[in-house]
């Protein structure tokens, strides 16, 4: 059986089979070994993805989901009284919708490695410049401080009930120029933060014993195919 | 029910979720609305295809498959005297083996759309330089000229049983400088190619009633999502 790994998240995960996107990244990496299943909802806060959680994933075969990355919170974090207020969910609330999140993939997919994911960091000088619903206060509409808490809060939620987590906000601020090289606006990531996603959940992958070595080819590779015999090496595949 | 779409094939397939492939293009065209299910099997040629079709597809979901592409021919198309001979199917096996494959197809997934793709051209010029296993004879092991012929019989296969179909080794040869705008070694697609490819696919879709516009979303998008009262927008979806 072809295992699944299920995306559950906001626009970084909606979008990560654009260019270079991490989620075809893993697609690309694990093309002969697993399926890689897209559920991002642009937008969304953990509110709303609590709301929905079963809906969005109960087209997804309950049988061979090995991992699933949750990611959320880029949304909860917008400040309560800027232009995004209408995404804002309280600390607290967070938590306890991710929590509520977690416990839906549990029940559905009981042996799946849950892997939850922070939101990234926030370049407030570049949201300034995309202005939402043309409030002209001149201020950010999130701070890399709120997006912070939030990250601090996500980690205590997988510490807590024992999931993998990925600090990708702590993780990007580790690189000097992490505005700009990981960013594209001040929130959405560029190839390069693709990339780093990538790795980082490839790497929660192995842990979770999932690296590719760990999981079979779903059938013969071409370089192990006798080429006096190439027809041998399916006989036994029939049904 | 969000709806799965299979791309069955070699190794154009194996790697259409790669740098600007044609599969991620998928995944991110309809990443609100259906599922891109890679079955891609790099070196494969009919022959073998046939043989695992039924293995190959096995884990993908019975219900939802929308429809699926089968692209086959490149390998069949090998010469019988030269470097890949281990790769080569006579030509009326190549269309038996297309069938064959097509009745596995229809018989899980009976309502979903088939789409035959023929193999893309070939650059000889450029299939010198890969020489494979050492061989040293300077001649190509493949042609334009036989690919050209597979692509044929793959269209008539797909015309004989009402299949839709797309000729990618025409439609890719109406470009001038197509050999190095389409092809990075003479014989698989380079980021322009998988583009071009992608087109003709979401041009099929479109004809099969599987168009972006004719696909709903899965659930609310953020732009639909009433501000003052958000979380009445996803009540219905509770279950």
């Amino acid at each position: 059986m072809r295992p699944s790994i299920v995306l559950f998240g906001d626009s970084i995960t909606e979008e990560s089979f654009g260019e270079g996107g991490w989620g075809a990244y893993l697609a690309n990496h694990y093309s002969r070994s697993a399926d890689v299943v897209l559920r991002g909802y642009s937008g969304y806060n953990t509110r709303w993805a609590a709301l929905v959680a079963r809906r969005a994933i109960s087209s997804v075969s309950p049988s061979a989901v090995a991992a699933v990355t949750v990611l959320f919170g880029a949304n909860d974090a917008s400040l309560p009284d800027r232009a995004s207020a209408f995404q804002h969910v309280p600390l607290p609330e967070y938590q306890d919708n991710l929590r509520a999140i977690c416990a839906v993939l549990r029940a559905r997919w009981p042996s799946a490695a849950i892997i939850l994911v922070t939101p990234p960091p926030v370049d407030e000088r570049v949201r300034v410049r995309y202005p939402c619903l043309g409030d002209a206060s001149g201020l950010p509409e999130r701070t890399n401080e709120a997006a912070g808490r939030y990250a601090r809060a996500c980690m205590e939620v997988a510490r807590q009930a024992g999931f993998r987590a990925i600090d990708l906000w702590s993780r990007m601020q580790m690189f000097p120029g992490w505005e700009t090289s990981f960013l594209r606006d001040g929130l959405h990531l560029t190839p390069l933060g693709n990339r780093l996603l990538f790795e980082e959940v490839v790497f929660a992958l192995r842990d979770a014993n999932l690296s590719l070595e760990a999981l079979p080819a779903d059938l013969p590779l071409c370089s192990d195919i006798d080429r006096d015999n190439a027809v041998d090496c399916f006989q036994f595949q029939q049904q």
